[in-house]
C-alpha cells in the first residue's frame, strides 16, 4: 500500500473506532475526534516515543490530551498502538472501565493527565517539561542521555481562551522549555459558534510575544510531521504547531458547533464510512492498520526501551551512586527529617506556624534531593521556597520555581511535575489565593497527586490588608474535596507532624494552612497529628466533662487561655483537630474516645463553621466578610478574645 | 509656580499622603504609591472627569485601582480631589473607618471596586467599559451624549500576570472596547524580585496580539498626559499605556521589591521629604495644591456635571420614555415576570431546570431591558442566553455576551458591568467550573454586587463525562462564601422562584444551581422559596414524625418516591431547602417549625455532607469523586435511587 493510502486508512481506522465507541456509548464528542486524528496519527507513528509494553518508562515522551473531551480519540491511539486496552474496553466507553468521559490518568494504561476542565492540560505539559529538565540536568552524563523526552500536549481553541493556559504559556515561555510541543488543533469552531464570537486574538503574535516558536500547518501527515521535526530542534524556547483542521471532518455537519459535543447520527456514520470506502462493521480495525502501528509504535518504543534499559545498566555501572539517588527518586522514597534536629526551632517560645514551613521545607529540601516548588511571587511572606537557588535556563539545578502571580497555573504545572515521576513538589500563597488555583487542586485530588499546598495568612489575623485577603470560607471549601487533606497546625510540633504526613502521602494532595502571626509554642501539643485530632489538653477526669472545646491552629492558644480564665467554673477538655480529613478515617472507638459527646463540644475556629456540626452542637465561628484593622483590633471585634470566648461559654 | 513645579509639588503631596498614612497604619505598600503617583496625578488632573460632590453621577470616568495594594494613594487622591474623606480618614488608614487596606466599593467616596485579588480588576475595567458602550447605544440620540465616559484601570507587574487578566484583555480587544485606557505602572520589580525572574512577556507584542493599541512612556506628567490623549482618540480599540515608573521612587530602598509590602524607615521618609524640600510636618499639605485640585477636579468636575444635568434635563423633554427607562435602569427597578405567563413551562409533566432557567431568563429579558448576560462557551448547555442577539462592537444592542472559554473573566466582568451602575448580569457555565471563577463570586460578595450565577449539571447525575465535570464539593464550597445566595430549586416552580429571589436582590450575588436532567414537575412544590425551605410533602399529622428527610435540587423526587416506597413503615416529612442562607436568616421559631427535631432529620443530597450536619444527624451523600457512566448507572453506583435510599433509612 502507498504510504499516502496507509497513512489515511490508519487516520480513518482511529477515527472511525473513535465514532463508533461514541455511538456505542450515545455520548462523546465526534467533532475533535474526526478533526485531530490526522495530528495523533501523525504523532504517535512518526514521533512518540513510548513502548506500550512498559508504560511507565521513564523517558517516554509525554502526550498530554489538554482537550479532553477528545478521549475516544486517545483511547483509539492506545488501543492501536499496543496499549493495554481491549476492543471491549473500547466498547465500553464512558459506561466504568477504563475508557471513562474524559481521560484520567492512573485509570488507562498511556493516559498521562486528568483532563477535562480547560487549559489545564496546557500547565500539566510545562510541568512535565520542566521535570525532563530538571532530571537531566541532574542525571544526565556525556554519553548518557538517561532523560531527553519530548512532552507534546494537545489543545484546542477552548484551551487557549482559558487564563491558565495563558498563565503557563507565559511561564513556559520565560523558562524556554524548547521540548515542550503544543500542538493546536486550530478548528476555529468551539461550543457557541465559530470562535469568532468570542476571539480574535492573533495566536502566532501572542506565542512569539511569549518567547514561543510558531509554525502553521494544514492536516496533512507530512507538513504535521515537518513541522514536529522543527520544533524537536528548537533550542530557544517551547513551539506552538497550529493545525489548521476541520472539526468534524468528513461528516454532514462537519465545521459547524453542532458536531463537538453529540453523537453523529447513523446515516452520518454510513455515509462518512462509505465514502472513505470503509467497512460499516462497528469497530472494524484492518489488518494493515494494526500492523503499521505495532511497527511504527510497538516495536519502535520495543527498541527505545530496550536500549534506554541497557544505557541504564551501563549508567549503574559507571555511576552507581547517581543510579542508586535515580531509582530511589522514581520508588518516591522520601526520607523524614529527624525531629530532634528541629531543636532550633522547638527551643524558641512562639514562632508563626509560616517561619516553621520555611524550615521545615529547607530541611526537608536538603535531605531530600528530588523536592522543588516555590511560591506564586510570595515567597517572602509564605516561606515556601525550594533549594539551591531559582530554577531557570540557565540554572536548571535551581529547585525554586517563580512561579510569578500565577496561582493557577503553579497548580497545574507542579501537577504536572508530579506526573512525570522521579519528583515531590510544593507550591505557596496566601490561603484567601487559594480560591485562584482551587480547580488545580481538584484534578491533583482526582488524580492521587501528592501535591503539597503551603497556605499561609490563614485567617483575619492577615489584620491591615482587608477582607479581600482574609480567608473565612476557605478552610470550609477546601476540606469539602474528595481525597484532599487539610493540615491546620496549631504550632510548632505540629507543622513539623503535618509536613511529615504530606511528605509521606502517596496518593493525597496536602493542604497545610499556616499563620502569618506568631503563636506560643505549646507543651502540650503532639508531633503526631497522623489520626486527625488528640486530647491536646486533658479535663479533670475524676469529674464531668463541662465542655469539649473542639479546634485547630491559631485558636488552639486562645481555647488554652479561655480555659484558664474559667478553670474555676468548668471541667474543659480540649481537643486539636488539625485535619478532619484524617479523623474521619478513624474508627468509631477512637472518634467517640476523643469527642465522646457532641452535645457538651463547641468548635471554635475563625471561619465559617459548617464543618464543625458534624462534631460540636456549638460553633464559635465567623459567618461574615473580615475587616481592615490591626491583627488585636480584628481580633477583638470578631470574638476571638480568651476574654470573649469564656464569656461565651459562661452564657452558653 | 511654574507648571512644572507645581506638578512636582501635587505629586509629592500626594504620594507624602499616601506615605504618612502608611506609617501612621505601620503596615501598607510604598512602593506604588511612590512609583505610580505621577500616573494617577495626570489621570485625575488632567483628564478623569469626575465631581466629588456627586460621586456616583452617571456619565463619571471610571477609575478602577486594580493594584488595590495602592489604596493609600487612591485615598490620597480622592482626599485631595474633594471627594468625601477628611484627613482623619488618611490619619486612621487600614484601622475600620472608610479607609480600609484594600480599596472597597460602597466604603469609600470615589472608590468604583473592590480590588487587592491581582487581576480581577481588569475585569471590572472591562466590564465598567462595555457597560457604557450599551447604555450608549441605548440611550444617546444626535446631540445627547448621555454615556460618553472613559474607563481608566491602573495595574502593575503582578496583575498582567494573572490569568483573568489575560481573558479579559483578549475579550476587551475582541469587543474593540476603545474607551478603555490601561495604565500599567511598568516598574519591572515584584515581591520576589526582579520581574525578570518569572515573565519575560512581551507587552506590547502580546497586546497587540489582542487587538489594542499600545504606548510606552516614562514617568512625566506631559508623556503620560499626551498618550492618554492619544488613546481618548482610539476608535479601533483599547490602549494600553506602558509607564515606566520607579517603585519606591526617591526612597532609599528605591527599585527593589523591599519597598513593595513595608512601611518606609523614618529616616527614609525624612530624607525623602528634605530632598524634595518638602515639609516634614506629617499630613501635610500645600495650599496650591489644594487649590489646583479644586480648580482641575472639584471644580472642572461640577462644570461636566452641571452641563450634564442640563442635558438630562432636555433629554427628559424630548425623550421623555428613553428618560423614564434610564431612570428606571438606574433606580434597579426590576419588574417580575407573572408567575401564571409561565404557563406552558408549568404545563409540562417534566423538564430539566436549565431548560426552566433558559425560559426564564428569555422572559425576564423581555420585561427587563437592562438585563444582560451570557455563558463561558456553554450556552447550548446552559440555556443561559441573554436577548436581543449577540453583543460585539457591530451590535451593541446584542444582549447575549459570548465570554469564551473565560469563566474567570466572565465574572470578574460582569462584576464591572454591574459596577457601572443601570445594568443587571447573569452567566453561565457548568457547575463544575464554578471553581474556577470562585474568586470573583467572593468579590462579587463582599462588594454586595446582585450578580446572578447560573450553574447547570449540578451533580454526578452528569453521568458519562465523569469525575471533572461531576460537581461534588462545589455546593459546600458556594454556600459557605459569605453574602452568597446559593439556591438549588428542585423543579419548574422553584426555579421561577428562585429567579424571581435573584432578580430582586439588591446587595447579594445570587447562585442558581440546576440540572442537567429532566425533573417531574411537583404538585406540592411551591414558587415561594424567600425564607430558603418549607414543608414539600407533610408527614401524617396525628401520628409522631419517624423522619425529617431534608433536601433539595433534584433529591427531592428522590425523596418523594422512597417515602412512598416507605408509606407502611413510616411517617415522613420531607422539607425542600433550596437556599441554606435564606433559611439561616429566619427565626428560630420559624426554622423549629420546619425543622423541630434534628435527632430524627436526615439530609440526602449527591454532593460532600458537611453543610448538613447543621440541620441533621446523618446525610446520605457522597464523599468521593463521580464516575463516568450513564446518568441511571451513576445514580445506582452512589446509592441515589429510591429503592437504595429507602434501605438506608431502614437500617438506620
Amino acid at each position: 500500500m502507498k504510504v499516502k493510502e496507509l497513512n489515511k486508512l490508519c487516520i480513518n481506522a482511529a477515527s472511525f473506532l473513535g465514532i463508533d465507541m461514541i455511538n456505542s456509548a450515545s455520548s462523546g464528542h465526534p467533532g475533535i475526534v474526526l478533526g485531530s486524528a490526522p495530528i495523533l496519527y501523525t504523532l504517535f507513528t512518526k514521533h512518540l516515543n513510548v513502548y506500550p509494553g512498559e508504560p511507565k518508562f521513564i523517558n517516554r515522551d509525554r502526550f498530554v490530551l489538554s482537550a479532553g473531551h477528545g478521549s475516544a480519540l486517545l483511547y483509539s491511539f492506545l488501543y492501536l498502538s499496543g496499549f493495554q486496552l481491549t476492543i471491549d474496553d473500547l466498547k465500553h466507553f464512558r459506561s466504568f472501565g477504563i475508557t471513562p468521559g474524559h481521560p484520567e490518568v492512573g485509570t488507562t494504561p498511556g493516559v498521562e493527565a486528568t483532563t477535562g476542565p480547560l487549559g489545564q492540560g496546557i500547565g500539566n505539559g510545562v510541568g512535565l517539561a520542566i521535570a525532563q529538565t530538571v532530571l537531566a540536568q541532574k542525571f544526565n552524563k556525556n554519553g548518557f542521555s538517561i532523560f531527553d523526552n519530548y512532552t507534546y500536549v494537545l489543545c484546542g481553541d477552548g484551551d487557549l481562551q482559558e487564563g491558565v493556559a495563558h498563565e503557563a504559556i507565559s511561564l513556559a515561555g520565560h523558562l524556554k522549555l524548547s521540548k515542550l510541543i503544543l500542538l493546536y488543533d486550530s478548528n476555529k469552531i468551539q461550543l457557541d459558534g465559530k470562535t469568532d464570537l468570542a476571539t480574535s486574538e492573533n495566536i502566532q503574535l501572542k506565542f512569539k510575544a511569549c518567547g514561543w516558536n510558531y509554525h502553521l500547518v494544514d492536516s496533512e501527515t507530512e507538513s504535521i510531521s515537518r513541522a514536529i521535526s522543527l520544533a524537536k530542534k528548537s533550542e530557544n524556547g517551547p513551539t506552538i504547531i497550529e493545525c489548521r483542521t476541520v472539526i468534524g471532518r468528513g461528516s454532514l455537519v462537519e465545521n459547524t458547533s453542532k458536531v463537538h459535543g453529540a453523537p453523529l447520527d447513523k446515516d452520518d456514520i454510513i455515509q462518512l464510512k462509505t465514502k472513505n470506502n470503509y467497512s460499516l462493521e462497528p469497530f472494524y480495525v484492518p489488518k494493515e492498520v494494526l500492523a503499521h502501528f505495532h511497527k511504527t509504535i510497538f516495536q519502535k518504543g520495543r527498541n527505545i526501551y530496550m536500549a534506554h534499559k541497557q544505557l541504564l545498566n551501563e549508567y549503574q555501572t559507571m555511576y552507581p551512586d547517581d543510579y542508586k539517588l535515580l531509582i530511589s527518586f522514581f520508588n518516591d522514597n522520601q526520607i523524614l527529617v529527624n525531629r530532634t534536629d528541629f531543636k532550633e526551632l522547638l527551643d524558641l517560645t512562639k514562632n508563626s506556624t509560616r517561619n516553621v514551613i520555611g524550615s521545615v521545607i529547607n530541611k526537608y529540601s536538603t535531605l531530600n534531593l528530588n523536592l522543588i516548588g516555590g511560591s506564586a511571587d510570595l515567597t517572602s511572606s509564605t516561606k515556601a521556597k525550594g533549594n539551591d537557588g531559582h530554577y531557570s535556563s540557565d540554572h536548571l539545578s535551581g529547585r525554586n520555581i517563580n512561579f510569578g502571580v500565577r496561582e493557577h497555573a503553579m497548580g497545574t504545572i507542579t501537577n504536572g511535575i508530579l506526573l512525570f515521576g522521579g519528583l515531590r513538589t510544593f507550591t505557596g500563597t496566601f490561603f484567601s489565593f487559594s480560591d485562584y488555583m482551587k480547580p488545580a487542586i481538584r484534578v491533583a485530588a482526582i488524580s492521587h497527586l501528592p501535591n503539597i499546598f503551603i497556605f499561609t495568612h490563614d485567617t483575619i489575623a492577615v489584620g491591615e490588608d482587608g477582607p479581600t485577603h482574609q480567608p473565612i470560607e476557605q478552610l470550609t471549601s477546601l476540606r469539602s474535596i474528595p481525597n484532599v487533606n487539610v493540615l491546620r497546625p496549631c504550632d510548632t510540633k505540629e507543622t513539623i507532624g503535618a509536613y511529615e504526613i504530606a511528605s509521606l502521602s502517596k496518593n493525597t494532595p496536602t493542604v497545610i494552612v499556616l499563620t502569618r502571626q506568631d503563636l506560643p509554642n505549646l507543651e502540650q501539643s503532639n508531633f503526631d497529628v497522623s489520626r486527625g485530632a488528640y486530647i491536646i489538653d486533658r479535663e479533670d477526669e475524676s469529674k464531668k466533662i463541662d465542655f469539649i472545646l473542639l479546634s485547630c491552629g491559631s485558636e488552639i492558644t486562645l481555647c488554652l487561655e479561655a480555659k484558664k480564665i474559667l478553670a474555676s467554673k468548668f471541667n474543659i477538655r480540649i481537643v486539636s483537630m488539625p485535619s478532619t480529613f484524617l479523623f474521619n478515617k478513624q474508627s468509631d472507638e477512637f472518634k467517640n474516645s476523643i469527642l465522646p459527646n457532641r452535645n457538651i463540644t463547641v468548635a471554635v475556629e475563625m471561619g465559617t463553621t459548617e464543618i464543625w456540626y458534624r462534631y460540636a452542637s456549638h460553633v464559635y465561628g465567623i459567618e461574615r466578610f473580615g475587616e481592615s484593622a490591626s491583627l488585636n483590633l480584628v481580633l477583638d471585634k470578631f470574638g476571638f478574645t480568651k476574654e470573649k470566648l469564656a464569656n461565651y461559654l459562661i452564657n452558653l
